[in-house]
């Protein structure tokens, strides 16, 4: 499993709008057939703070998935509501295994 | 949904032992009723940083989960393994939204 956590700070009148456009973003993404997990989260301390937290099935999937009109959309609306530049971590899984029965699979 | 994200720094020659414990913690924290989610993930730019992805149903479960016996012999074991303390995120759920076909659930 190919892991990416987006880390985001949105400016404080943005919150509501960010959220909308990255469920929104998310339900998409989950259609994709090489996306196996798409969660918006939200920082109970600073609510200007979200992480996207992505798992994909292969790297080629990460790649698709920008290429997607969903993707692109998203990418272009929450552009002017970053408080700072997002940034991402890439992870591999130690725990759930692969095709384990608490995978996300 | 209450979601944690505990950031953990391990020491190089700790890395396997870390991977090994936290999956049998991560094992039966599964089973735990209040649990429905415990990943273990590994940085891949850095393969000393893990991250904890703990999905609790209430804010009591964080609370019975840190009286187990599985959670207790997993921070005995994995202190004298840290690089430095660990930090722990406090999240809510954006998307998927609770009892969603796409949730953990």
């Amino acid at each position: 499993m190919h892991i990416v956590h987006v880390h985001v700070h949105v400016k404080a009148d943005h919150v509501e709008a960010f959220q909308h456009a990255s469920a929104e973003n998310a339900g998409h993404s989950l259609r994709e057939p090489g996306v196996a997990r798409f969660d918006v989260i939200q920082e109970r301390e600073d609510p200007t703070r979200f992480v996207l937290v992505e798992g994909y099935r292969t790297v080629e999937a990460t790649l698709q998935h920008k290429e997607t009109a969903h993707y692109k959309r998203w990418r272009d609306t929450v552009a002017p509501m970053m408080a700072e530049p997002r940034r991402a971590v890439i992870y591999t899984n130690v725990f759930p295994p692969e095709n384990s029965p608490f995978s996300t699979e």
